[in-house]
This record gives structure tokens, C-alpha cells and sequence, in this order.
């Protein structure tokens, strides 16, 4: 390890100049520093022959690679975290070779990095002390759907927007949708959530049983195999730990989840604001209203912009409600009604009405691109984007003060959230070779995220600790409970062999 | 240890009889057994007065016993399991002293039993090691209510219906509600739920945050201190953990939990059933349908009759669903609607409404007494209550396979149930001096448990595992799943002094 270590840091400058430019750039960098070879040499200094070989015989050649550009493509996510390849990426088919492969990693004390489309925000799959990489998206097969029952049970290559595409004719659907289509095993390492999260729940609400592969191979059942009820009292929560450990504790081989109905009438809206208060002020009214609504994002007048020159949106760029009703024809005119009351106490504008589906689906393609939306006012910028997440009353309060300090800073920063949830992000726009910018987008968003603290909050909604909040983690839960974090880290994986580096 | 153990052994006989009979006739078998005396020499065995000087000093004498009578109220809960007296009984005022407490337990080595309002339903709080019982009534302050959040912040002597009494004119109410009034702390610490679950879920979805005292005493915030977002994704889920872990990892001192809008209208309704399939089939279709319904409970035509004598109802002795629907009066008239259509479809009976608000009291009221009705059934007589929870779509199955069994094994097992969750309960009654009948019961209970596992279900819906479903609970969750429980048991509580002996 100290030969390793010693490299590593050798690469570190190398290594910050990949961290994520466009393509092009990101190639003439590593050209220009031997980034390329160094990959190389580190890969064949940590994985030997015969470990490659086996790990071969066990999934056939094709399922093994060591290539670099391969490698490069498994070493990051969609964040700024810098690139760190994998020493060797698998694709493992079934359960019995995730097990197998994770076996030999562990005997052999080679970190192994679980690893699904890569959409995460937070650094989650850099293999930062090398290792293995678990590609685990040929496993894609929907097991078990029972529509009475309301579940599912998935490999972890299925995506949110595969299973909804496959159950479109059951008459159910799944609701957590983070925007990207993640793989849903990938959606329950990270805790994900998303839009529809103030109606629907987040991940933990809508896994029932997660079949797990441990760091030395055994495969576990968090709420024993086969078993899909709506509700238990059996034992401790491990269906809980594992959902959010973000590849620390296991690799997630199968999730069964619960679904919902489809909902009898849906109707989505746009609603324009004189104030960034008055938007979040009706978005607090409308959740003390008792209102069950679907969908309510906030998008800032310079999102707004963004999302129409990027979508071919025509809203007016200023605060900006997007909202979606699910319910019966009855309950859909009620909610409508009510919270157009609530909003027009708060000077909004009358609703602009999507109701079909093909002008829904253009409205919430929108506010899913918002990320390339914001990139765009920039082009061949890097985007970093905070998660806050706030008590519901403070948020108009968060939401102010972090207006003040883009405003105060310079910085190009688009507000976009689950605002229902309390939970907004800043898509920090800037330039990836100016390092005086990215100092300050890095000290903003640690201001941010102190502010949500402070306001008893956290750092992170729905995107995770990863690589980057580590330190604000510490902060957030303090250091008993970060300790008894570490223990259960100590204790299910002795060997600081899973996804190492992240969460704590 | 050993001399304690070797007297353990020749006290069991003694302590069976000691079960759960009548007071009068406890007293005469533990009298006739030396059962009291017994008791005392251990207390005097396993405690020092060294060490309970030292507890006073702490707590001041008033609030350390070590009275046999004070010891044997707290050495049950309301489960037909042995009484095991602690050694002392503790009430500690506030966190702090929990902590001094704790910390001088854990340097003696000494077993900690948290202790509420002893409504348990699994033998939660025997002290099956001895050791001191930590009882947190005392500690019963709400502290902080956050009436734009919906979130409240409680010690762990506030009960359920102490909290909804105090947010009586915040428009705000807790839902899940166990029928007992329990304390809301034990009720996290079990994983309860109750009527309402079917809408408003179970306590793992309605707590936000905890404030734990570890075994050594160190005290711990599940999600920082003073943090209370809507979601989270920062590390390990450690409020997960803690919430269904039955006092075995630490003691609950506070809890901040998440609260709803009262609805703006309400009603129940009865009705009854040519058969118990057709009462659980209207039950799921309810459900498939997405009528958002609140409370939905089948009672079988004994458990009917029983709360008829018991709770002066006057409804016809037939499997019967008791239901609420919650929500405007536009939603409200909607539900019933739909509710109606589909239960006329099973051949169910015109609702019998309940809409002022003394008439739905007494019919819920009827419903929580229904455990105290079905021991009226045969006076003098001790109750086993099952627990199973299964996929929805296998109740019907279930509960006619149960029905069965219960009519060729000739035991008295009025059914009732959260048939919305798949969750029911048989409430065997049966004489606790006739070992043969206390046998059967055994069995049915198991048989019972075996049939749900089989079925995609769990032994255990919402009353925990305590002291009597710990081999049920491998059978369900399969060895590796345990082995990582017990990994995180003894990581977190080195020297097994947690509540020893209950769920593992």
C-alpha cells in the first residue's frame, strides 16, 4: 500500500486537472501530464495477474476490463469530484458472482466500489484508494411484480424509468424519480428522493427488503428472503441502514419496493411570484393546508431563464412554482382550487394550465434538465450543486440569505428545489481552471450549509455525504453519533474494503 | 454470576406460576413458593449498597427503590411472560442523570431495562438478567412545538394521548396510536403502530429524530442535535436503527416526531360481513382502489360479540369492518362513495355511521378495549396475542386457513386486526394453570407465525420480538441477517448490558 499511496500522491495534481471539463479538455490534460500512463501503472501495481485472471474465470473475459478509458468512465459521477479510476471494472450477471467476485476482493483486501449509471452528485463511485468496480447494470431483470400486493422486487440494473415503462399497463407506477434515471438499487444506496417525494416518500419509505452482498461474500436479506410486508417489527432496521449507506456497508443486488396507484386524474401548473418569499411562503401555506399535492419545485427567476432558453419554455423569468395534483376528478378540483386561493394571498399569477400529457411530460423535462439548463449559461463551465434541506418554516428565511450572498459573492448560482420537502439546490455555474472561483463556490456552499444547520437542517436532502460533506457531516450529527457511525462501519465491513473513502 | 444463575434455575418453576394470573392468585403461588423472599436475596445478591447509595446520591433517595412490589410492577409488561423483577428501580428527571446512571451501570457491569408505561406486548422489560429498571415517566415535558413544521420534540414519559390532549387547539394531531397509551419513546423504541398506520404509517415513518443515552452513557442525537428536516440524507440512518431496537441498544430520552394537520372531517362507519373473506377481500380492493382511508379493522364475529358485552356496542355478531375516512368534506363524501360501492359488491351491510364525535369514541374506544373484551370472554383467564403481518393479497388466505385451525384445535382466539396493513392479531384466551392448553396456545401462535412466513409476511407487524419470537425471527430473517443484528448489538453494547436477553 505505501508504493500506492506514495503515487497517489505524485497524481494528485494530475489527478484535480481531471476532474470534470468537457471531454476534450479533460484528454489534452491527462495527455499533456502522463495522466494516462500513470493510470496504467497503477492499475497493474494494484491488481496482479492472477487476481485478474480469476476474477475472469469466475464472469468470462468480456466481463472484465482493464482499459483506461473504461476505467476512467467508472471513476466519477456527474459532480466536480475529481476522477479516480478503478484498478479493473466487472459486470457481474447474477447474485452468485457478485459473490463470488466480492469473496476473492475480500480475501485478497482489494476495495471493492459498487457502481450503477453514475448519475450521483457526490462523488459516490471515485475508487479513491483503487480497487474493483462492480458494474452491476447487466443484472436487469424486474423479478416479481405482484399488483395486488403493490410491490416489486428489481436487479440492480433496472432504472426508475425502465420499471415505470414496464408496469405502465399494471396501473401502478413508482414515484421516486431523482430527475437523472438511476438504477433504483443505485436510488436506495443513496437514499435518493426528488419530486415527487412530498406526496410519495423518499427511498426509505419505498423499500421493503434489499438482498445485500456483504464485503466477504455472504448475501443477506434485510428483511428476510422473500418476505414484502407493508409493514414489520422484526429485529433491527436493516433495510433502513443499508438504504443511504451509499456502497459502504454492501453491494445492492435486488430491491423490493412499493408501488402506488396511478392516479385517476393529473393535472400539473406553472405560477409566477413577485418574490422569492412569496413563492416559498405559499409553498409553507399549501403543505398547512393539508393539501396532498404531488409536485411543488421552486425554480428562481434565474433557473426560470435558463429552463426556457435550454427547454423551450415561455415563463416568465421571475420565482417560479411548478406544481402537480394527482387524485380523482373530485379531489383534483378541490386541491386546484384551494391552492390557487393560497396563492393568489401571496400575489401569484393565475396558474398556466398543463394538462395533457404531452405538455406535462415538457414542463417536468424541464425541470429534470435544470442541471444542463444552468450548465448552459455558461458553456464548457462545471456545475456544483448544494442539497440543503430545512424545517419548512425556516426555509424563507435560507432561501433570502442565500439570495443575498449569490448576490454579494457574484456567483451564478440557480435556485432549484423540492421545496415542499424543505430541500432546495444551488447549481453553482463557474469554471473549473479558475481556481479562485471554485475556492468560492466551495466556501459558499459550506456557508449554505452551515446556514441550514443552524437552522436545523441538513447538508444533504437526498444527494448524500460522498467525497464532499464528510467534514459537514461531523458537524451536523456530532461526534457520538458520528462514532457509533464509524462502529457499525468497523464492524460490517473490518476490512475498510466497501466504496472506502466516502460517507464518514 | 454463577451463584445467580444456579438460583435462577431453581426459581423458574416458582416464577412460571408467577406469569400473568390474577393478583390474588400470584400472591398466593408466589407465597406458596417462597416466590417473594426469593426475589429479595437476589436484588440484595446482584446490587451492592454501595452501588445503590450511589444511585441516590444521583437521583436522591425517593427516586430509587428496591421494594419488592415496585420491582415486581416493573419486571412485566402486559404479555402472558414470566415476571422477572429487576433488582432496582430507578427514576431518573432528566438526561443527565440518565446518563450518571447509565455510565455507573456500565462500570459495573450491571444490566439497564428502560421502562415506560409497561404496555408492552412481547416481555419487553423483564429483567431476565436482573439489573436496575430505568423508569422515564418522571421525565414528561413536551419541549418544543413547532406548529408551521408539524414536528414536537418530547420526553419519554409523554404518552400518545398526553400529546394529542396538549396539541388539541394547534390543529395538529399525532396519528399513530398502538391502543394502549403508551409512551411515545416506547413507542418508538418498539416500532409501534396501530389503527392508523394504514394512512399515516407506523412509527419508523414519523419520527424525525432521537436523543439516546448509549450503555456507557454517552448520550446521542440519531440526526444531530436540534436537526429536524422533513428528510435526510446524511450517513447512516442511525434514527432507523434505534426506532424498533427495543431498548437493546440504548435508552430513548427524547424524541422529536412529525405531526399532521386534523382533518377537516371525519367519520367511521360499521359494517358486516357474510364471511370473513368477503370482510378482508373489501379490505384489499379498498385499498387497490387508492381510497386514502384511515382506519380500516376487521373483527371476526366472536371478537364482535365479545366487544358488544364488553363495550355495551350493539352490532351484529358477524366478521365486521370497523372504518374512519379522513379529509374534507368533498374527499370524505367521495370515499364513502367508492368505499360503499365496493363493499355492497362483497355482500357487505349498509354502513352504520358514526359521525358525531362521542359515538366514534366509543366505537374506537370499543376496538382499543377489544384485548380487555376478549379476556372477559373467560374471567380469570391470560391472553397470547399474535402479531402476524402479511402481503395483502395472501389475507383472505390466511385468515380462513387461521379460522380453521382455531375451530379443529377448539382454543378461544377471537381475531382483530389492522387489516389494512395485512396486520391482524389472534388473541388467544386461555387458563395460564392448565400447561396443556398453554401448550396448544404455543403452538397455534407458532403454527400461525410459520404460515405468515410462508406467505411473504413476518412474525411480528408492530409488538416487537422481545423475549418470545427471537427463533421465529431467524427462521424469518435467515442466519446471515442475524449475525449482522447481533454484529451491530455487540458493537454498539459490548457488555450485552442493553436490555439483555430480548429480540436476539
Amino acid at each position: 500500500m505505501g508504493r500506492r499511496l506514495s503515487l497517489w500522491r505524485r497524481l494528485r495534481v494530475a489527478l484535480d486537472l481531471c476532474s470534470r471539463p468537457a471531454m476534450a479538455l479533460r484528454q489534452a490534460a491527462a495527455r499533456a501530464l502522463g495522466c494516462r500512463r500513470s493510470y496504467c501503472l497503477r492499475a497493474q501495481g494494484q491488481l496482479s495477474g492472477d487476481f485478474l485472471e480469476s476474477l475472469k474465470a469466475v464472469l468470462g473475459s468480456p466481463n472484465v476490463s482493464t482499459a483506461l478509458a473504461t476505467r476512467e468512465q467508472h471513476g466519477r459521477d456527474e459532480s466536480m469530484h475529481r476522477c479516480c479510476p478503478p484498478d479493473a471494472v466487472v459486470w457481474p450477471q447474477d447474485v452468485e458472482q457478485v459473490s463470488a467476485l466480492a469473496a476473492m476482493c475480500y480475501s485478497q483486501g482489494i476495495p471493492i466500489i459498487p457502481f450503477g449509471t453514475g448519475t450521483g452528485l457526490e462523488g459516490g463511485v471515485g475508487a479513491v484508494q483503487g480497487g474493483v468496480c462492480f458494474n452491476l447494470t447487466r443484472m436487469d431483470q424486474i423479478l416479481e411484480l405482484n399488483t395486488e400486493d403493490f410491490t416489486v422486487s428489481v436487479e440492480p440494473g433496472v432504472t426508475h424509468k425502465a420499471l415505470n415503462s414496464y408496469l405502465r399497463d399494471s396501473g401502478l407506477w413508482f414515484p421516486v424519480d431523482p430527475g437523472a434515471d438511476a438504477s433504483l438499487c443505485g436510488m436506495a444506496a443513496t437514499s435518493a428522493s426528488g419530486t415527487n417525494a412530498v406526496r410519495y416518500g423518499t427511498m426509505r419509505h419505498n423499500v421493503l427488503n434489499l438482498q445485500v452482498v456483504l464485503p466477504d461474500g455472504r448475501v443477506l436479506y434485510t428483511a428476510g428472503k422473500g418476505h414484502r410486508p407493508r409493514k414489520s417489527a422484526a429485529g433491527y432496521h436493516l433495510t433502513g441502514l443499508f438504504v443511504g449507506s451509499e456502497g459502504t456497508l454492501g453491494l445492492i443486488t435486488q430491491a423490493t419496493l412499493r408501488l402506488h396507484g396511478i392516479p385517476e386524474a393529473t393535472a400539473a401548473a406553472v405560477c409566477a411570484f413577485p418574490s422569492v418569499r412569496a413563492a416559498v411562503d405559499s409553498t409553507v401555506q399549501v403543505l398547512q393546508a393539508g393539501i396532498p399535492i404531488a409536485r411543488i419545485e421552486f425554480l428562481d427567476e434565474v433557473m426560470m431563464g435558463a429552463c426556457n432558453r435550454y427547454s423551450g419554455l415561455h415563463c416568465t423569468e421571475m420565482p417560479t412554482l411548478f406544481l402537480e395534483f394527482h387524485g380523482s376528478e373530485h379531489s383534483l378540483a378541490e386541491q386546484v382550487r384551494l391552492t390557487g386561493e393560497l396563492v393568489q394571498l401571496n400575489g401569484g399569477s393565475d396558474f398556466t394550465w398543463a394538462q395533457e400529457q404531452e405538455v406535462r411530460s415538457q414542463l417536468w423535462a424541464a425541470r429534470h434538465n435544470a442541471w444542463y439548463a444552468a450548465l448552459a449559461l455558461r458553456p464548457g463551465s462545471q456545475g456544483y450543486c448544494t442539497d440543503v434541506c430545512v424545517p419548512i418554516s425556516q426555509l424563507p428565511k435560507i432561501v433570502v440569505e442565500t439570495k443575498r450572498d449569490l448576490m454579494e459573492t457574484g456567483l451564478t448560482g440557480p435556485m432549484v428545489g423540492h421545496v415542499g420537502d424543505g430541500n432546495f439546490h444551488c447549481i453553482l455555474v463557474h469554471d473549473p481552471l479558475d481556481t479562485d472561483e471554485s475556492r468560492q463556490v466551495k466556501a459558499f456552499a459550506e456557508r449554505l450549509a452551515r446556514r441550514a444547520l443552524a437552522l436545523g437542517g441538513t447538508c444533504t436532502g437526498e444527494h448524500g455525504v460522498g467525497l464532499g460533506k464528510r467534514q459537514l457531516l461531523r458537524e451536523e450529527l456530532g461526534d457520538v453519533a458520528l462514532a457509533t457511525m464509524r462502529q457499525i462501519k468497523a464492524t460490517l465491513d473490518p476490512k475498510n474494503l466497501m466504496n472506502p473513502g466516502k460517507v464518514l
